[in-house]
């Protein structure tokens, strides 16, 4: 129990991490969250039959020539009671309902008003024949009614919240993100207030990081602040948390082992530990340590504590090896899974035999990778120690790279498990628009 | 001034849209945004000489043996004024400070107490030689003092905002993300909330898409509701819009070639239009229409308006083309553009002659995408017609498809501008974990 595999850990994790209840929420706020339902359509869209352009609605048998305007139909009730017959045709606009009678609709751009009196109708010199069905959606042809326009599993974006509103859904069931504590612990930690440093102190960065991370993912946060390493004030504080109505508390720090590590025996006395160390085997005769403990406080209430390292990068890269896993599994997504690409090294890597536990890399999308071909490039954030925040500065992307001690050319193809949104790294070179003959190379 | 390509248009927008003034925030609210100043390290990391592990900082020389505790040293003043000598060590924990005199760390795991007394000096047993600095950060090795840690322009992300604290800023530069207002247009729409539509109505979906469209960005955004096809009560509302303190205004609808289409009149006596009808040229015979007008208010003010279309889909693909760029020139982003990559067709597509706007797909990352070898696949969302909201559905894609009325045959690679985050599209195949032994597959 105590020492279990990166794989085995986060099986340990996804096990324990269970969907959040679903709630009903308005519209804005259902906004990246999963959709706990399926939604039908009650009516169809359009729910008339409709213009698709500005223009006049016509019988299609009657052809160039010119016709009175026997009636104006925009919106509402336009037109309503009034029936297109031969030899007449009705004003209409963009979505507007074609009166009775009409089949086709002529654009404006292919007419001519020919007399406009102030009193009395309007008549229009049509220019060009049309066809039975031109510029009209019938009833229902972009949604009919009673379909599934969204299904229970689905991620709400901003096109899914139109779809919801067209469809007369503006409280939506999904399945809430979790909230998270966060606690830093260690008699070392100040405040990242603190100007001025004492002998023997830093500044607690792992919880503003760790917030951020959580916010990030859209969860709600409270900050427990900086813990002593007090076996008693630590264990009060935990009992605090546990009670506070919280999904996941993170810990960081307090778990290596100093004779005043108390996160583990703590937890230990408080709920269901899992596991207490998380080995990476990279190659057989190299073990990496993650001093993470995973714990269950009350199975029912199911509040997972996760004992970070007290590394910043340790610690951050347990949070997403782990922590964000979990968080997908508690606000509902179908797959909680990292995305992994394959990405080719920018500069040869020495995998170090001790210290690269995930390698932190910028990853970007090239035209040329280096094989002449368009491709993901992995760049390395420069020296890996686990103290080193410097290290996950910019970085998108863990490298899981395989086989200490030797160097891993440029241009070798390795998997990157990808951490942030790749957008933001678009490079100037693939960023340039295309306009006209957009390019197929390669075909 | 009236047409303009879609990439002159992009350029206009581009050159139109100004980066908003720095404005000081805590922390968590630089979440996500650009910084806007150098950030130096007053202090270096670690500020002392620490310890990498727990266990006894000893006289390297010394080798094993049995040796006497003559302080412990976790945070803090621990063992200031106490020198270890050669023939004694002193306890320390994970980033405690080494005593004076100590010029190595041997880990607990290498080492046995031998005398615990209740009262006098404890003494350990060290089982393994060591070499000087073995264990020990030296100062500085982490961040120097005075070091740049982030840049002007870097966009800060949770270990950025790590790095901020460790460096002792609160307080932090950032340029804001705009205000976005966003007002529908349309005799024809009612609120989402109604139930039963009468003859010629549709729920208003553009205002609640648009709106989350820009919350998604870290816009702050003003919902203006939906205006009637009046030319007096628009004004009215662009007026007060003009005045609430706003950066940009978006509006859909009323753009196109109605009678009641009162948009760019309107936005023409209130300031300078940029253009009002956007062409992208795909193949020299076809022409394809975004009827968007881009408006400047006051140019010293500088509040964009865009008078997007009303068709759902044509909104949100201008917003964007054209205003997502516009966001992140104001929001201070060095490089506006989107991503584009390389994917291969799922499937053959038709491009039609008259609707392959931006072809609407879902991009995800395939362990082989065809070739044998992994890439991104692209899945056609179905149906293209502007009006068919659910063509956006699960999108994270625009294809720019080329030569219209052919078949483009599945396979072929073609640019895809990502327009939302592809960590949410991991697929099943290859989102499982490897752990021991990562593959290097392709070398
Ligand atoms: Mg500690
Ligand atoms: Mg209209």
């Amino acid at each position: 129990m105590a020492m279990i595999s990166v794989n085995d850990a986060l099986q340990t994790v996804l096990s324990v991490s269970k969907r959040l209840a679903p709630v009903a929420v308005p519209l804005l706020d259902a906004l990246g969250k999963i959709l706990a339902e399926d939604i039908r359509a009650p009516d169809p869209l359009p729910p008339f039959p409709a213009s698709v352009k500005d223009g006049y609605a016509v019988v299609a048998d009657d052809g160039p020539g010119d016709y009175m305007v026997i009636t104006e139909s925009r919106a509402g009730n336009d037109g309503v009671g009034v029936t297109v017959t031969p030899g007449t045709v009705a004003y209409v606009t963009t979505g507007g309902p074609i009166p009775d009678g009409a089949d086709a609709v002529v654009q404006v751009e292919d007419t001519e008003i020919v007399k406009k009196a102030l009193f009395g109708p309007k008549w229009v010199r049509i220019l060009v024949k049309t066809t039975k069905g031109n510029d009209i959606r019938p009833v229902g042809v972009d949604i009919q009614k009673d379909a599934v326009v969204l299904t229970s599993g689905e991620r709400l974006g901003a096109s899914e919240i139109g779809l919801l509103a067209t469809v007369g859904v503006t409280m939506v069931k999904v399945y809430p993100t979790p909230t998270i504590a966060v606690l830093s612990t260690g008699d070392e930690l100040v405040e990242p207030t603190t100007g001025h440093l004492s002998r023997g102190q830093i500044r607690d960065s792992n919880r503003a990081m760790l917030l951020a991370a959580a916010l990030q993912l859209q969860c709600k946060v409270v900050d427990l602040g900086i813990a002593k390493d007090d076996e008693e004030g630590l264990g009060r504080i935990l009992d605090d948390a546990f009670t506070s109505g919280i999904d996941i508390l993170l810990t960081s720090g307090g778990v290596s082992m100093g004779d005043k590590d108390f996160i583990k025996p703590l937890l230990e006395k408080r709920g269901k530990l899992h596991f207490s160390k998380v080995v990476s085997c990279l190659f057989l005769f190299l073990r990496l340590l993650f001093e993470m403990i995973l714990m269950s406080y009350n199975l029912e209430n199911n509040i997972l504590t996760f004992g970070l390292p007290g590394n910043p990068v340790s610690s951050l890269v347990c949070f997403h090896l782990f922590v964000v896993p979990a968080i997908r599994n508690l606000a509902g997504w179908p797959n909680p899974h990292h995305l992994r690409v394959k990405a080719r090294l920018h500069q040869p890597i020495k995998a170090d035999p001790i210290r690269p536990e995930y390698y932190r890399a910028i990853v970007t999308w090239n035209n040329n990778d280096g094989t002449g071909s368009p491709g993901f490039v992995a760049e390395s954030t420069g020296r890996q120690t686990s103290s080193r925040l410097l290290s996950m500065k910019s970085a998108n992307a863990f490298l899981e790279l395989p086989a200490a001690g030797k160097v891993i050319s440029a241009g070798t193809p390795v998997s990157a498990i990808i951490v942030s949104d790749l957008r933001s790294m678009a490079v100037e070179v693939n960023s340039m628009p295309s306009d006209s003959a957009f390019d197929l190379s390669g075909t």
